[in-house]
Order: structure tokens, then sequence, then C-alpha cells
């Protein structure tokens, strides 16, 4: 099914300019570009989304025409940084929701523009553990805002709307069981989403604090008892604005430190990048099975045409069968 | 008067990581490097606080040594871009109000664990106009958020808090005449902020809208009767977090478009980038003003001080007495 952006304003519009991933349909060739992309993967910084496009390069055997280099398709917004690799989009959204929105709504009328197909959308992230140690995979199955609702709260035209936030189940169970054939310690549940990394998580250590360490832990427990398995600022907007748009999407993240046991994050660099490429790890693994499961269906369909073919015409030139999606070799 | 964070709990810490700036108390000389920073600006992107720094270094006459160049203290973080020039900070704080109270919190520690004193802070930004052309000035005297509250909401402990928004009625003013004396069309007014781009500000052109023109104009409308001149992302908490911390501040935009005539940004990149330049303009000749002021009150100071001493020493080695802020000179 294709993507579609839901206003009609936006089809009676000469020209849609993406502010702030500086792409245009008049500007650029978006079916061209964006017009095969399968899997759509944001995470906070673009020095992460980076690693992670030259990361998954290698895992999917994509490969560039020598002499060429992966580069920032939005360098020159100097907002987010989108990288693609064949079917995959690699983008950093910035902290918290409101950045993230304003990339959802640009992503989403992309993918719409280029006329794609079934993108699924994941959102690979770090996040604070609830009762859980650093390094443990964390896959949404919920998730909820700072006041513990199942929504995404947000404005528009002066008047509070609240949207559910759904993430895809299939997706979510099978992030999970690829989680733990990779042997990471792996846990689904709830996910809670706050607008503030200090307060609004409960920490001592902000410029503010006017509660104690009885009170944050009382707080810390609760979510615990709820389910809550890790804190971070962007899953509620992910969830709420890929169901709005009717794309399948899933969250990742690992835990950088156990909340019930500390606030500051102080663990080596070296630990600490190898904790976050495993939401990266277990993503790439769902990529290259889809990539895998798509290239043998092409396969049997080629296959069966070709002997459908060849009962009536053994002069076809039957290359045009072979499927043109090379990068799904591996 | 010293910057003090407002936090018991932080002065009991051994050490004090401030994670998404890469700065901590054990890590590095926070007084040295630090101490002596006036004025914090903050906008948006890292390219823009980075032509900040590279402008402010040349309007104060800031010198470097021979072969140096400034560079992005945050870098390892990749989270923020911070460049300091003398007694100037210039630092990117992101998109929305979340990734902005990140910051906030871990630039007012870092001031109070350097003993900075009496800093300015300002929030140098983009805009979209309420009634005003592209390239209007508009200095904030009061921010608002989406449901056109005064306030900034914040979740604490799973509990909603409203903090009132504060800014420097002196510093406001002063920014308001030294933009007409730069023959800048300059206003004064209420700044809304919201948490979304799109709906959150009533433009018919994002993901989603289920609204009309005719609703959308009528909202702008209501904006406008109230007395707001422009929309932005940031300024309910920049105001507030500033205000609860004790410090000045002040908020200073460029409009790019008038909202009442349309949603898209299309104005060619050599005419922002003058826009985007006005704000900063405004904040530099700030900055230059009270320089010189202090340079002549500490002129004036040491040569009260060369009198009284002349009169009991006259071998002293007077050039003690000399200001060492030789980057107030220009």
């Amino acid at each position: 099914m294709k993507v579609e952006y839901k206003n009609p304003h936006v089809k009676q519009m000469k020209e849609d300019f993406l502010y702030h991933i500086g792409l245009g349909t008049a500007t650029h060739n978006l079916p061209e570009m964006f017009g095969d992309v399968k899997f759509v993967c944001m995470g906070g910084t673009p020095n992460r989304m980076e690693f992670f496009a030259n990361f998954i390069m290698k895992e999917i055997g994509y490969k560039l025409p020598p002499g060429a280099s992966l580069q920032d398709i939005s360098r020159h917004s100097h907002r987010y940084a989108m990288f693609k690799v064949g079917p995959v989009l690699s983008i950093s959204h910035g902290m918290g929701v409101p950045s993230l929105s304003i990339l959802m709504h640009e992503v989403i009328k992309l993918l719409a523009h280029a006329g794609a197909t079934d993108p699924v959308f994941f959102r690979i992230g770090t996040s604070g553990g609830i009762g859980l140690e650093g390094g443990t995979v964390v896959v949404s199955r919920e998730t909820i805002d700072g006041r513990m609702r199942p929504v995404h709260e947000t404005v528009v035209l002066g008047e509070q709307v609240l949207r559910p936030c759904v993430l895809d189940e299939g997706v979510t169970s099978e992030l999970v069981e690829l989680s733990e054939s990779m042997n990471f310690h792996a846990v689904a549940g709830k996910t809670v989403c706050t607008h503030d990394f200090y307060e609004g998580q409960g920490r001592l250590d902000g410029a503010f604090c006017d509660y104690s360490e009885a009170d944050k832990l009382d707080y810390l427990r609760r979510l615990n008892e709820a389910g809550v398995k890790n804190i971070e600022m962007e899953s509620t907007a992910f969830a709420a604005l890929t169901h709005a748009a009717g794309v399948k999407a899933a969250i990742v993240c690992v835990v950088l430190l156990n909340r019930l046991k500390g606030d500051q994050i102080s663990t080596s660099k070296e630990v600490m990048a190898e904790w976050q490429n495993r939401p990266q790890k277990v993503v790439a693994a769902y990529i290259k099975k889809h990539l895998n499961l798509q290239q043998k269906k092409s396969e049997a369909q080629a296959a069966r045409q070709k002997n459908n073919l060849s009962r009536f015409t053994s002069y076809e030139d039957q290359s045009a069968m072979t499927p043109t999606n090379s990068i799904c070799e591996n």
C-alpha cells in the first residue's frame, strides 16, 4: 500500500517544499530518489545515524560505485541528517517530541510524494531503564506519556488533541525474537516518553529539583509496577504519528543505566558505544531477514513467470524477468 | 551575583557530569574555562551558532593566538554545539522545548559550577510572523504556550507543573532600541511557543490536517488580536527556566514569513541568510555596548585605585591595576 498523507490541502499545492529536510517536489525527483524506500530508521544524533547507514550498507551488501561515499541528503537544511542506503533511510530526529514531530510530518509527505509502499519505521534509541541494567535491549509494546496516558498530546488551533499511540505487534515480537537470538538481554514492555530529561524523568541532578530521593524512588517504583521498562523522549509522538499515517512502526532502545540505582551516566565511552550498537544490530537483522524474504519471493515469482513464458515464447529476452533489486543479495 | 542551581542534591554529588554537553566537574576545570561568561547566546542549529561565534569574535575584537581557531567544545557529545569567545557562549539548542530544556539544565549548572556572575541569556531565533513581513525583528515581551497561557507546562514525578515565563524588561527594551537604531523593522510583543511546526502552528501543509483554511485564519486572527507577533518553538521554556534560575533573559527572533499570507517558506537562501543575521546583529550590538560600559567602569575604577595608591607608594608595580579584560577593547 502506498504511503499517504492525510491532508487534502497538500494535493492542491503546486509545490511542496519540505523545509527542515531540504527537499521539495519542484526541486527534486522524489519518486526516483525515494520510491524504493522500505525501511525508515530514526535515532537521536546525526553521528549515530551516519554510523547506522554505514553499518547497514555492509550488512545488506549494498555497494556504491567506486569513489563514491554516503552523503547527508539533508545537509543544507542544517536540521536533520538523512542517509539513504538502497531501501533503507537513516535519519536523525534530534531530541524530544517537537523535533521528532517536525521530521515525521516531512518524512511521511516525502514518502507519499515518492510513491513508496509499505515502509516499516523504526526508532533506534537510548533510554534510562527501570529495574534493568545498562546494555539491556527494550522493545516497546506500548508508549505512555509522563502522566501515564497512552497518548500523544498535541495542540491544534489552540485546542488540546490526544492521539492514540500504536506500535506494530508483529514487528515488535520479531524484534524481541531477533534480540534474543543475538544473545542480548532483551525485554518488551511499556516505554514512558517525557518532555524533559531531568525533572521530567525524576532525576535528582538537574538545575532544579524540589523533591526528595524518596519521592523520586516512589515515582520510579510506580512506573515499575505499571510495567514500564524504560524512559525516553520521543516514543509517544513516534507511535502516534506513524499510526495516524497508517505505516508500521516499532521502537528499540538500549538501556544506558538503571534509574532505580542512579541518575548520572558515567559508563565508559567504549562500553556505551557497544551498547548503542545493539538496537542497530537488532534492526539490521530485521531488515536483512525481510530483504531476504522479499528476494526469495521475487525469485520465486520470476521463476514462475519464466516457466509460464517459456511455454509460449522460447525466444523472449528473459533477463527482463531477473529481479532488479540486487541489493537484496547477501 | 553568582549563578546558582536550585537543587540541594547537586551539592552532595562528588562529581557532576553534564552528559549532553560533554563537560564535567571531575574532567574539566570549569571555573577556569567558564568563570568569565557574561553572555549566553542560544539558537537552533550548530551551523548558525558557529556563524554567530565567528561574527561576535570580529565584533568585539577578540583575538585567538596565531594558528588557533574556534572549536565546538561539546563536539564529543554529538548533541549540542558550543563555542566560547571570551565572555560570550554561543550554543545550539536544537528544535523544540524538550531539547532546549535539557540544555538549560546543563548550562545553568555549568555556569554555577564555574562561578560565573550576572550572565544575560539570549535566544536568537527564527519564527513565523503574525501580520509581519519576512525580515521583521521581533523582541518578545511575553511568551505564551499553544493554549495561550503565559506558562511553561512540564510534568514532574507524573504531575503537571506550570511555571511562569518572565523575560527581562530592561534588556528587552534595549534590544528594541538597538534594532531600531540599526534600521531594522522591529516590534516587541507576545510570542507563541508551540510543540509542533505544522498542526501546532495551524499550517495547512503538514502530513495531517483536518481543519479548513477558514479555521486556520480564524485561529491566526485570534492570535493577532491578542497581541501575538510571532510563533516559534522554544520561548516558554527559555523564559521560564532562566527566570527560575534568576538570570536575565531576552528573545530576539526574525520573521521568515507572514503566516496570515501562507505556510511555506520559499524565500531564497541569500535573503534568508541576511534575515537570519539580523537577531545576531542586534544581540552583538547589545554585547558590544555592555562590554564597553564594563570597560569604562573598569578603567574608571583602575584610575581611582591608581590615584589612591600613588599617594602612598610611588614605587608599586601599577601594571597590576590595568584591567585584564583586553577583549573589551574594540
